[in-house]
């Protein structure tokens, strides 16, 4: 292929469109992020041709619509492997390609990237050589984060490119000031709050200042859309038309020569060139496989998902209890969230990408004897960690945490992975954690969080419990109680949450091979169910701890800390949670064998030990 | 005393000004917060004049300025012990008065707080007769969970009022966008362009309109200051004077009949009423006991504080090694970054009350070849967890954490404790976490960690190091390592960091009552020395854990996790950290003296045990 800077702007289209073709290709058989990364292809192919990958560190926001940046950069044949376990990773990753300045996979992140690069490019005296380049979606400007680097780019002024792609859709419908600015700029309470103060102004002028009024007015107009940026100590350009290459082109290489923080609007169309998908609909952000003719999805889905048992359940009860209220951080969706935002308007809330302000929010409400749901992913509860701790836990609020994609995410990867939520949690004082084991279970988890009078957390994974419904009967929840599944055995397997399924499966399998094992939901996480665990250790030698979480902190480690001043005599507790390490993208089940974690993995290992033991 | 509300104008400033040398007298005698209470003192009279605590959620950001409400709301007498162990708090506090709407002690959550009391009172039709006014300092705008929530609150319009209370002053310097408007709104770069853009215009037009253009510019200059906030939706009056009484409350009874949210924005003078005190300086921000007549504080320093010692080294390795780069989000002095930002201000920022911004923009530095160093409070460092996680760990990037204020912080309370680092740390993968002993190690903790090639956290209490220096050899660090610093013994003591000090008083003590104590200084709480941990079960049955820190994910935690799959046969380990509470305030003797950690209790303990046991 010819160099991408020696291309002619026909050249480059016809590029973009092939990049289009292959990420259309590639995304409808295997699934992976589509609209966004179609609609930012015009933008990418006018970044390489204006900036240079090898030098000038190029930070895409989420990263989710590089897809085009990976095509540009060496891995046209091996995007067929597009987040497939061992595959090319779905976002950015400096560990898959040199071209990959930054990994990302949280959304925000990119301002404050390119303020610490732009330092480092001035201490290595590299200023004019290199700069740093960013791509980020109007949805993902309405997190602090972003306004906190913003604060420090304008005050300091480090030459850096932001391209911000205003395709007028965050994942879901965006909120606040820089999004309002970006899609009604014309029509904006701001310019009309300024016509109306400029025309009071006016009014204590002669009347032949009336032409020159409107002739203001219209300028006026033009100026508004940058006010925010400049306000804040950066340059604007624009809007302009994101996928008109000529044009972006032209203004790429002005905003370089700046050498300044500059801001480039780009309007863009989600889904460009496949024309199914262009627009507004959320359904197309991401994808499984799909037939490109008709836009149908090729997968049929495989029973009900935990994320709408939660959502079903919860719209029943609030339709039941006012009180019950609840917010997501632009994840309708993908929390359940959506049906109750429908149903009930005025007591469920997205607030945008904002998990810190989304955690906080519901304190107030809770104390003014209102029940908040806070529904939300486990990786993305880390951004509102401080929130749960000084504005939920401390006041010993009755705040429920939802706690969705806990464990293994699959194709998403490791900076999805719900792995850490009991670690950070299970620290904090006044709060509960509990888990459903089945489907059954997570709606009586829902009640019961409906009606826990302080601050609990209860977690769920994606797509199915692994727990069949109906093979153990569903039990309320009683604080801090486990409960014996299977009562007998030579060892005893534990499992809490999604871990249950796998504890259950493990213990069919060592069936199968002579071996008895007692099955123990735990349910509690915190607190523990000290009376079952202490007559256990006289009860069973060898213990065997399940959870979809991190080792670290975990689950056996909690039981392990508990039982420790009671001395730990005579038993030995073995986790099959996580290693301490970020779990990599794929398949979930390809994952967690890669991790000795599938039940016939689990069942030979012990049955090994057995006999090693006698 | 009359009710507020029937009282004069007169009666008010006389009021005040009564409140003001209450404040004065109290922390002039037993320290606490000064020039930002002082300054807001006018501002919150005229809140309690026009507003009513009773039923208007009163949020005060951070609420160390609220000391005038406390003494407003039946705490006169009270005041008297203020920050005091069992006294009255240093800020807002529910459980000590039903006039505190909620806690607060982190930045910038008021606004967050103040939406979610609106959905509330929306919710039970109590708009009109209930409103949330909140007060908030302009340093705590550059926090982005202030934007998050001035976004919703500005999309969603409920009724609220927003006191601005702008002393030009934040702890630090302040930076960023909104501080530039309020401090030089009328020679703001914004204005600077509005006027250049606005006379380009005005160019096209006959030369009568320059008479006109000139007062337009005037009338824009009065626009200026608002814009940033109507842009996001948000009223705006101001600025007004934070200390004219009579202006005050016609304003704020203005901002309340509007029905909308609106932001008063109100200049103060910090110190305001003292004049030592009045003006730029962080000195009068938190303050010991001083002398009311000359200013000068009462309280020698008592030896070097680890703050101290960790900058001076830092400043001596920078100097050689100009590779070493760091950041501070708000806090120069209380970080000691303040010495290495004045000698090297290319290398060392402050970016304000930005946590999140903070760490990952020091991530690309790393990538770049610089070493950072994130100086930071362990409680404040939980704004940025997420991003140690994403941003810095996944990378496995060579940034270093130092913690400052690990421990109990003292009179700040339960807010500000520094109790959950290691558990918070300690679950994500690629972070080392290590500690010094004393003084000596501290100094040998950064010359580590500015070596240390991949993520790394040490952290050091407030104030001294527990362990005098001197009395044990300093060693230098090596990964995982641990260090008897008493071999021989019955039982086994073990620290870490600071919990080193109280294991070596607690042998110290147990040697009195004929008890011999080994003990182990742990130094890696991550990686552990699993060597000499393994090999001490065999030589000691009971283990003692010492740190200043959570017990729940605890060092003992990690311990027994760490040994469970050996099985823990015949030891028993006992933590002496942190049972799983939020910690009040009051001087830190007394408040680990409640929770029964002082070396003499501890060992009075122990002694207990082993006569039980034989």
């Amino acid at each position: 292929m010819k160099n991408i800077k020696q291309m002619s702007v026909p050249e480059l289209e016809a590029l973009a469109q092939r990049i289009r073709e292959r990420i259309l290709d590639v995304v409808s058989r295997q699934g992976g992020h589509l609209s966004s990364t179609l609609g930012a292809t015009d933008l990418i192919v006018a970044m390489h041709y204006v900036f240079d990958a090898r030098k000038d560190p190029f930070l895409f926001d989420v990263s989710h619509q590089a897809y085009a940046h990976k095509l540009l950069t060496d891995r046209w044949d091996a995007f067929e492997t597009l987040r497939q376990f061992g595959g090319i990773s779905g976002y950015t990753k400096p560990s898959e390609s040199p071209y990959d300045y930054y990994v990302a996979g949280h959304s925000s992140t990119s301002v404050s990237l390119a303020v610490g690069a732009a330092k480092a490019i001035r201490l290595r005296n590299e200023e004019g050589e290199r700069i740093p380049v960013v791509m980020i979606g109007d949805g993902a400007m309405s997190a602090g984060m972003v306004y906190e680097a913003l604060n420090e780019l304008g005050d300091r002024k480090y030459p850096a490119v932001i391209i911000l792609n205003d395709n007028e859709m965050s994942i879901a419908k965006p909120i606040g000031a820089i999004s309002r600015i970006l899609s009604h700029a014309m029509a904006s309470p701001f310019y009309q709050k300024f016509k109306e103060r400029t025309e009071k102004m006016l009014d204590h002028f002669p009347d032949s200042a009336a032409y020159m009024a409107k002739r203001l007015e219209e300028g006026i107009r033009m100026i508004t859309p940058g006010i925010l940026f400049e306000e804040m100590g950066l340059e604007y350009i624009g809007p302009i038309d994101g996928h008109d290459m000529e044009q972006l082109i032209e203004t790429l290489e002005t905003a370089r020569e700046m050498h300044k923080p500059v801001i480039v609007h780009a309007q863009t169309v989600k889904g460009k060139g496949y024309k199914i998908a262009e627009g507004y609909f959320e359904h197309w952000h991401g994808v499984g496989p799909f037939d490109k003719e008709s836009g149908e999805s090729l997968k049929k889905s495989n029973g009900r998902s935990a994320t709408q048992i939660f959502g079903e359940k919860l719209c029943e009860l609030a339709e039941k209890d006012d009180r019950i209220v609840g917010v997501t951080a632009a994840m309708p969706s993908g929390t359940g969230m959506k049906l109750l935002m429908e149903r009930f308007p005025d007591r469920f809330w997205d607030v945008g990408i904002a998990e810190q302000h989304a955690v906080t929010s519901m304190g107030p409400l809770a104390k003014e004897g209102f029940k908040p749901f806070v529904a939300i992913y486990s990786t993305f509860l880390q951004r509102g960690f401080d929130q749960v701790v000084h504005d939920i836990a401390l006041m010993n609020l009755p705040v429920a945490f939802a706690i969705d994609r806990a464990g293994i995410v699959g194709e998403d990867g490791e900076t999805h992975q719900g792995a850490f939520d009991i670690g950070y949690l299970r620290i904090i004082p006044n709060l509960t954690l509990f888990a459903p084991r089945d489907n059954g279970t997570l709606e009586l988890a829902v009640e019961y969080a409906a009606k826990f009078p302080t601050p609990c957390a209860f977690r769920y994974p994606r797509g199915s419990m692994m727990l069949e419904s109906g093979r153990y009967e569903a039990t309320p929840f009683e604080l801090g109680k486990a409960e014996y599944l299977e009562k007998e055995g030579e060892i005893l397997l534990i499992g809490y949450g999604n871990g249950v399924g796998r504890a259950v499966a493990v213990a069919d399998r060592l069936r199968e091979e002579g071996v008895r094992a007692a099955v123990l939901d735990l349910r509690f996480v915190k607190p523990l169910d000290l009376r079952k665990l202490e007559s256990a250790t006289a009860k069973f030698s060898r213990w065997f701890v399940f959870s979809d979480g991190a080792k670290m902190g975990g689950v056996a480690s909690a039981i392990a800390e508990a039982l420790m001043p009671e001395s730990l005599e005579k038993i030995e507790i073995e986790s099959f949670e996580y290693e301490d390490r970020f779990i990599p993208h794929g398949n979930t089940k390809l994952v967690e064998e890669s991790m000795g974690l599938l039940p016939e993995q689990i069942a030979k290992k012990i049955v090994g030990k057995l006999a090693v033991s006698g």
